[in-house]
Formats: C-alpha cells, structure tokens, sequence
C-alpha cells in the first residue's frame, strides 16, 4: 500500500477494532479503498440459524459495516458514520465455510450516502452470491462527539 | 399458559435453540403468540459498534428472528420460514440496558408472510423505539428437508 | 377546521396543486393533519397495469405522496421536502373502485422523518389494505430554492 | 432482432400494451432481452411533482414496470409476474427531457425473480442516474386466471 491507502486503511482499521460486534463474529477487515470496503467471516455454529446455516443477521451486519465504512472512506475526518436505513434480499441459504461482504458507494453526497453491498458464500472454489443490500449512510458531524 | 399457548411457545422454543446467533447475542425468547413473537437481548460490549452502541447488525438480527418466528406462528406444522428480505429503519441511536424487538404478522399468504418488526431500547423505566421494519417471509416446503 | 388546521391544509393543498402527477392520476388530497396525510385516488383504466388491476406504480405514487406531506405538516414553513427513498410491500392486488393512501410520521428528526405509509382498496362497504410503506423523507432547507 | 428476440420482444410489448398506466405516462417499451428490459419517459408537466421535477412516483413506476418485464422475460409462457415488494433510493431530482429505466434480473428462482432497477435523466449528451431499486417479483401460476 501507499501511504494514502495505508492511511485510509489504518482509519477504518482503528474504527472496526472499536465495533465488538466484529469481533463477536470473528469477522476481519479484508479490503479498504476510497469507496469500497470488504469484510470476512468465517462460518461457526456461533453465527448460525436453525437450519445449520449463518444467519441472515450475521450475513446483514457484516454487509451493514461493509456498506457503513464504505461510505466512511469517502467523508472528511471530522465526520462519523451512523445506518439511517438499508433493504437487504437473502439470494441464497448462506451456505459455506466463509463469507465475504463488500460495500461500494453508489453516490456520495453532503447529508447521506448511498451504498450498494454484496455478500458471498465462499467454499473452496466456490463463490455464490447469497445478498444484496442498498442502504443509507447518514453523514454526522464531529460536534456530535462521534468518533469515526 | 393454556396448553396451545404453551405448545406453540415449545414449538417457536424448540427452533430459537438451535439458533447459535441467538446464544451468541445473548437474546432470549420472551413471548409468543400467534402471529406475533417478542425477543430481549442484553446490552454488552459484545454487540458493540464504534460509538459504543449496540450494533445497527446486532437489532437487525433479533429483528429479524422475530419476525421469522411470528411468520412461522401461523404456518402448519410441516412448513419452515427463510427470510426473503427485509428493510430497516434504525430511528435512534440503541442506547439502553437491554433491547426487545417484536415482530407482528400484517398477512399471511400462502407463500410468503409481510411481518412488521420493532425494536426497543430499554433502560430502568423509559423505553424508546430504536428501528422499525418490514419483512418478507418464505414460506418452506418441508420436502426441502428443512427443519421449522 | 379551526384556524391552524385550515393553515396546515391550505399549505400541503398548495404544494398537491403543483403535483402535475396527481391530477394526471386524479388523486386529491382527503384528510391533512400535524403528522398524518391522506389521499385518494378513483379507479380507471388510466392507472392500470396488464392484469386490470391499479398498477402498482400508481399505488406507490400516491403513498409517497401521502408519505411526503405527513412529513411536510411537521416541518418549519422554511424547509422543503423530498423522498430520499421508501420500500413498499403489496399484499394484495389492489382491486377496488377507488384507493386511499395515508402516511403517518414514525419520527422527525433534523434532518429526515421516517414515515408509516398504508394503501387500502375500497368497494363499497369493503376496505382491504393492499400495501404498506417505510419510507425516509429529507428536509431540505429553503436556500436550495426549492418551495415546500 | 433474430425470431427468438422477436418472439420475446412481442411477448413483453403485448403486456406492456394492456398497462394503461405506462400509456398515461408516456412511456414506451425501449429494449427487451432475456433478464432485462428496458422503458422510456419523456418529461411532462402530467408527470411533476412539485417542485416541478419528475415525481418519484413517475419514476418508480417505469422502473419497476421495467423489473417486472425483465422478470417475465426469464419465466415459462405459462406464468405471470406479480410485485412483491421494492425498495427505491432517489440519488438526484429527476430533472431532464426524458427518464430511462432497466430493471436486470439478479436471481431468477422458481418462486420469486430479486431484480436490480436504475432509473437515469438524461438531457442532450448528459445521462445521470437518478434511482437505483432493489425488487421481489412474485411467480404467479396461470391456473390463477392472470394473463402474463
């Protein structure tokens, strides 16, 4: 990485390592570029649903921090990221021995911004789609004592 | 609790056990009726987002549970529920010692249910609407092999 | 209608009067109160889709618009209002000899009000509802030149 | 067109043809082929809202009228295309001469189509995108006397 990318990684890095819900579900920071971010999780009985697959609510909350930190790369540094809103359609039963969620921006603007995400299934070769998430990034300012 | 109270309470009980999400948020199943389903989870720093609240992914996920299980409240025995897809509006920060979240049947058709979620903050005496949803819910053939 | 409600009436029925797409659709504006919006619209072939049932687009329309003006009752004088964006289920095909659409206000916040829509088809002594809405409403301030 | 885009092209249009919705607004069937469709709009004062932009409910309608097309697109003669559910997000006023929509099939199942939408402005050269949707479209039975 560049020193620009290395800074930008290190930004989301620094706020992902405060959400203990990541760490709760194993889940990792695996990319970071100005608009985009991917995150893994592992699949484990800890995350599953009745049937033996992940749950739809752990598909969603890696996809939501994807799509949240997506929309962060793009703010200034004295602005923080809050969820007003996203619509998410489970393609598949999350099948697989790891998941993967990306977020990329599908337009940034002053007061919200609005994201696309994805998540995949992954089993050796294997990469199914499973999700598809639009959602909405409200854009806070500092002086509300949110960190980034 | 008469006994087809108690029996659809065994049988929603019977699915939420096998849900590991479920045990690894630390929610609980907290009433059940037909066409309706509440669950509570405690706050922790587990289910934790940056700033310290619980997680937009954590709500969505007991959310999501509720309205799964109130769908599958009025569906025949030998049917299960997949989530097709929802949306969510988070309206507050979720800021509170626990957290509810009830979901409640709008229609139920033959193949698929519309259910309204809610989600609450909860802390000593005030309670504060933190997210409200709207779910589509599958209803599953049992030949499919999957378990309610 | 007392002195305030004839106010708030006549400043959401001047906005609906600009509404090129109401009257294309022959929607008027039913019931206007702080946080609360209602609209209806006849049946005609001129609203419907392959089926000849109302489209759903047409339904949509007139629930947005309901949606908006719930939420433009609980704004200054000085802001405007625009549909950042919604999700709506249909639950059933909207037969019936007119329609009516009202949007209730969930929370209005600074910057957008997240608002409850509801459809109902309407037969004589028969009312059935046939969608509901969540929808995020933006309050824009009146230096974009936009009138509410 | 080879026979089988004609074929495919002319199922479609007779559809379309029977929405006298689209005939309201203007729109026309722009493109067709399998898993996705196209719909154009050109810009009215029948269609404004009131600021005198397109209406989002102008714009929500061709896109997902051009979701359901591209669903059908991918189903057996013997079926029929209902709305389940959509989510849409307004990325910028609808403002140009005329609107383009498409709606792409993202997973095509044996009981529902998820579908992606887009709705763009254009004005001379300039094309910008002013919606993105997210739907459900539900795989009706003909044995329900729905013609497709």
């Amino acid at each position: 990485m560049n020193p620009p990318e290395a800074a930008l990684f290190t930004r989301i890095a620094d706020s992902f390592s405060r959400q203990g819900l990541m760490h709760t579900l194993g889940a990792s920071l695996a990319a970071v570029a100005p608009g985009a971010v991917t995150i893994r999780m592992p699949f484990s009985p800890a995350i599953s649903q009745q049937h033996g697959f992940a749950h739809a609510g752990a598909i969603t909350t890696i996809v939501d921090s994807a799509c949240g930190y997506a929309a962060l790369t793009l703010m200034p540094e004295d602005k923080a990221v809050l969820t007003s809103e996203f619509k998410i359609n489970l393609l598949a039963p999350a099948i697989g021995t790891h998941f993967e969620a990306t977020g990329r921006v599908l337009r940034a603007g002053r007061r919200v911004h609005v994201v696309q995400g994805e998540a995949w299934a992954i089993d050796g070769e294997s990469r199914k789609q499973v999700a598809v998430m639009l959602a909405t990034m409200m854009v806070i300012d500092s002086d509300t004592g949110l960190k980034s």
